[in-house]
Order: structure tokens, then C-alpha cells, then sequence
């Protein structure tokens, strides 16, 4: 399987120079070749959860980003944390993706990424963002685990990753996950 | 203290026939003399939330909540579980609510309860709110826990809790918050 | 590959009339055709984990009980819930074997199963248990999760699970284990 | 409330060089007035929990430790992180004092710290403890949290704590768990 692997980007944050988001664009450049990603855009497009409204049918963001997960070879949650825990507005998009059938994130090969300004790096998120995981069938990575601590001191101003040790260990997770999907996927 | 106890209530549920919007109700039929409840509304009107929006000022609506946790005497979560953890909806307003200066949750008695049709009645929810409620400086009550599982056995078709021991169950754990409160309130 | 897979199995009660040893014995009846299993007994002679005992070499017992992980095919943890989390000794027994290289739960397709006299039937347990997991870069399978609650009902005086739905379910997550084997072992 | 408070002290290592058995003896020197320190020792001595053992009688150390920890005005932990969660011989010293009556635990104020070479000081056991501490109904305080970590850059070579903003930090964290226990106390 040495063929091309497209990731299916979900980023926990909204804003516009956020960290996190800075992370989810430096991974092309980082990546071993053949490896592409899909930054799905639109989760705040989603409204609040309500069983109501899906049982007058989904809202059509949502059969999007099923899809784009289900064709994806992989999925990557660069997310920060929000009160020891997953920003909300992350978990509202899994909250609905978790009710379409056939389920999207079944049997996926996952990575979890976090930057924060913090030291932890955004950890506590990761453990709670795996457990949802356990829900939703998806088979996560288990190392190496990157949480990107004092984000502030690894980005330049204009929102780049320039942090040589942080570089070269986000491309050995990113070389592992490849190994990762080959392994896991039927 | 044998004074008035407001608890403002959080509801985890959108659904206009949820078993936890059911169960918030309730609470009043089922507390000690002196405890009154105010269900706080419009959790679904907050954006998702994004620190640029914030950056321009709180939407009014974060302000309302945070004014009426600040004014209450206790806070009570009722709510599912959703994907083995908090509904993002929710956890959406409690990141809008982390960053009000004073901090609404900071030494707040709290009570959590949790319904569910399947057979742990939200009991993973409800640990990872505990977490988080160690970031807010709530005060969470240990004891007695209560998870409604299987809950179409125990709410009648309009809405009401008829299963007679959770109903009992209910009114203890009230009783014994109202006895929390008057323990850890400064 | 249809052959023979040997699964290390680490029960977590120490108590001679045990749910969870009742429910390991019970494994080999529920199988698939060809799936072994290999109850590691004498977890309780290891020390209290002591990085100065293993400075001068590791208990014995250590070195065996690492060497059957990582010869068998995948192993299973069957164990009750004690305090919301992993019953110490068991953890004792992660804590010595994590030292051992190589690491023998690395890769390693792992089952939960847990029964507890409570309705949850151990749930807290498994998933503090996921989490040390991540860290032993074990592979735990996610569905179906086997938790017996109300085990007193479902076992014979003479330690039997006579229950008829839990042997079904239970043989069901074998056989599904046996199929995850396959999927990610290199 | 002016008067002295014993604080009782749960280390989770056994190592005789243990940053965690550096950071309880540095404890005295850090705290608030009239605050005195009992560091329980002998978890060591304890058996693996097992209720056949018990069921002939709890062993002497068991009722000790209990009622070291009644006694006591609050307990502090101070343990390192063993694979993502708490020591198994720390959590086999809890699996044992959950079983005696009355619970040593129940309403006790406790302060939580962990020092560990890595950069996350421990955080990963502090919040699998506090769940812990949910069933044996203790009252752990919310902040500040300590996490020690790279902890070599922290200690002098015969064990003293000689980091100037972590001693600071510490003592800050001693004189509002003085004022918690006052505030939770009955």
C-alpha cells in the first residue's frame, strides 16, 4: 500500500489566528509523500444538537462531513482545550456525525493533535477526545502523542510552525500514522 | 441557614420531549421547603464559541447566564450523555461562561444528575463534567449520585417521573444538597 | 489465518469465589474454534512496584509474566471496578510490567471484560483501564464492551455464568476479537 | 478557627531518592502556621487487597492508616504518575480503606501533588485520583493545582526542593488549603 492516503482534517478551534489552526496547515509540509489533507470547514455552520431537528432530516453540513470522513483513508483532530475537556462546538460536530449511518468514523485510523499556550499542550483534551472515541469506533494512535506546549514560543507571528523540534516530531507521528493506517485498515 | 435556596438549572438536552428537560421539572415537586429552581433557557441561541467573536464583546446572552449562576445559591446539571461524554451544546456554553470575569462558577455548590434509555443513565457524562468543574472551582456534591437509566420505563408518555423509588431517590440527593450548600457556602 | 491464537488473560480480583475469575474460566466454552486461553496466575506474589527493587533486578515473576504477553496473540483483562477505577494490585502488576523491554504490551490487540454486583458492571474501570492502555501502546478493541452488572443474578452458587443473553453476548465479543486480531496484527 | 490542623500524607512512592517522598518532607517548612504534617508510612506492608483476607479480619495497618486518616483534619496526596494513572500500591492502600466503617475519607479535605522528571508533573494521575475520591466522598480542593514536573531541574541532589517559584507556589497552595478546610469542615 504504498498509494496516496487523503487525512480528514477536524480543527477544534474558530479562531482566525488560532494555534491550532496554525498547526493543521503546517501538516502538507510535514507529511511523508503521498499523505494529503482535507481541513473540513463549516463545523460552526452546524447548529446545536437537538434530536428534533434530525428527525426532520440532517442538516446537509452534516452528510458533507460524513462523507468527506468516510472517504478519508484517516482522520486528525487538531484541537485545543476548552476547560480540561473538548471545546464544545468540536463535540456538537461529533454529537451529529455520531448519528449518521453507516457510521463514518467506524474502523478509522485516527491521530490527535493539541497545541496550547499552556504547558500540558492541551493533554486532558486528547484522553477525553479518546474516550468519545471508544464510542465512535475509530481505532486512534496511540503514539507518539503530540501536545504542543507554550504554543506561543513555536509560532511565528504570521501563524507558522517554526519550531525545529516540534517540526520534526510532528513529521515522525505523521510517518507513524502512515505505518498506522496500512496496519489497521482492511 | 434555613433561608431560600435558589439552584439556577443547566439542561444538557434540546429535545422538546427529553427525559432530562423532564426531570429538571421535576425538581421542584420533589426538593425540600426553600429550594427553587430557575432553568436557565436559550443555551442553543450562544454561538459556537470563537475568542474573535468574544474579542468584540460577550454575546448578552452569556452575560444573562453568567448573572443568574452568580446570583444562585447552587447549580444543577441535568443532562444526557452524548458520545460517552458532555452534549457539545452544553459544554459550548460552559466555554462561553469559563471566560466571565468574576468567575460565575468559582465556589458554586453543584448538583449533576443524568437520564438516559440505556442502562448507565449518563454516568460517563457526568465524570467528565466533573473535570471540568475542577477548572470552573465548582464545588460538585459527591453523593448520592443519580443516573435514570432506562428511562422509558420511569417517565410516563407526557412527561412525568412516575418511578416512585426515583422519585425518592431524587428527593434525598435535593435534601442532601441542601445540606451541602449550607456546608461549603462561604 | 485461521490458526490457533493464545490469549494471555489478567484477572483483577484476588477473591476465590470471584465474579471475574468465574467470568475468565468461563472464556474458553465462549470461544471461537481454535482461541486458547492462558489465565496468568500469581499477580499477588509480585512486590508493591519499587524503582529500587528493579534497580537490582526484576522479580522473577515479572520477567514471566512478561514473557507470556508477549508471546500470546492478544490478551484479555477481566477484572471488577474497585473505587471508579482499576483494582491496585492489578495496576501494581501494569506498573512492573511497563519496565519490562522489550515493552510486551506494545501492539497488542487487547479485550475488557468486567463484572461487578453494581448496575455498571465495572464501566469506570474500563476506561481508566483505555487510558493506561495509551501509554503501554496496547490496541484495545471498542465494540462490543462487555460490563455484567447485577452479576449475583447471573451466576450459579458454584460460579457458573448461566446467564444466557451475557454467554451470547460474551461469545460475541470473542468471535469479534478474533476477527480484530487478524485485522491488526502486523 | 485559628487552631493547628494535622494533615495527614499519602505518598505514592516507595523509592528511597523519590521526588514525591522530597516534596512531603519539604512540606513543614512550606505551610502556614500551626499546619503540622503526619507522612503515613507502611503502604508498603499492606497485602493485595482481597476480601477473603478480609473477611478474617482487616490486617492492623489497615485500621492504623484508618484512623490516622479520621483523625486528621485533611489528607494530602503526593504521588507520581505510573502509566497514566495513579500507583498501584497507592490504590491498593485505597481499595483497602474504602472497606472500613466508619469511612476514613468521608467529607476529609485533600490537597493532591505530583512531581515527575516530565513535563506534565503528573497530571494524568491527579484526575484519575480525583475520580477516585468522588466514591470515597472526599472533598479534593480545585486549585491551585501542583504538577511538578521536570522535576531533576527542581530538587538538589540529596532531595530538596530548591526551586524558588515552586516553594512559592506551594506555599500558596498550603494557605488556601488551610483556609478550604475551614470553609468545608463542619
Amino acid at each position: 500500500m504504498n498509494s496516496r492516503k487523503t487525512i480528514a482534517v477536524l480543527c477544534g478551534s474558530l479562531r482566525k489566528d488560532s494555534y491550532n489552526r496554525a498547526l493543521a496547515r503546517t501538516l502538507p509540509a510535514l507529511a511523508p509523500e503521498g499523505m494529503e489533507f482535507d481541513v473540513l470547514e463549516g463545523l460552526d455552520e452546524l447548529p446545536h444538537y437537538n434530536a428534533d431537528i434530525q428527525a426532520e432530516g440532517f442538516p446537509p453540513k452534516v452528510d458533507e462531513l460524513a462523507a468527506a470522513i468516510a472517504a478519508a483513508d484517516g482522520v486528525a483532530f487538531v484541537s485545543p482545550e476548552y476547560n480540561y475537556s473538548i471545546p464544545g462546538f468540536l463535540k456538537n460536530a461529533l454529537d451529529w456525525l455520531s448519528r449518521v449511518q453507516p457510521a463514518p468514523f467506524a474502523g478509522k485510523p485516527v491521530l490527535i493533535q493539541s497545541a496550547s499556550p499552556g504547558i500540558f499542550g492541551g493533554a486532558r483534551m486528547q484522553y477525553h477526545l479518546r474516550q468519545v472515541l471508544v464510542f465512535l469506533d475509530a481505532l486512534p494512535m496511540n503514539r507518539p502523542e503530540v501536545m504542543v506546549g507554550t504554543a506561543m514560543q513555536k509560532f511565528s507571528d504570521d501563524g507558522k510552525l517554526t519550531d525545529e523540534p516540534t517540526r520534526k516530531f510532528i513529521a515522525e507521528q505523521l510517518k507513524a500514522f502512515s505505518a498506522f493506517i496500512e496496519r489497521v485498515s482492511p
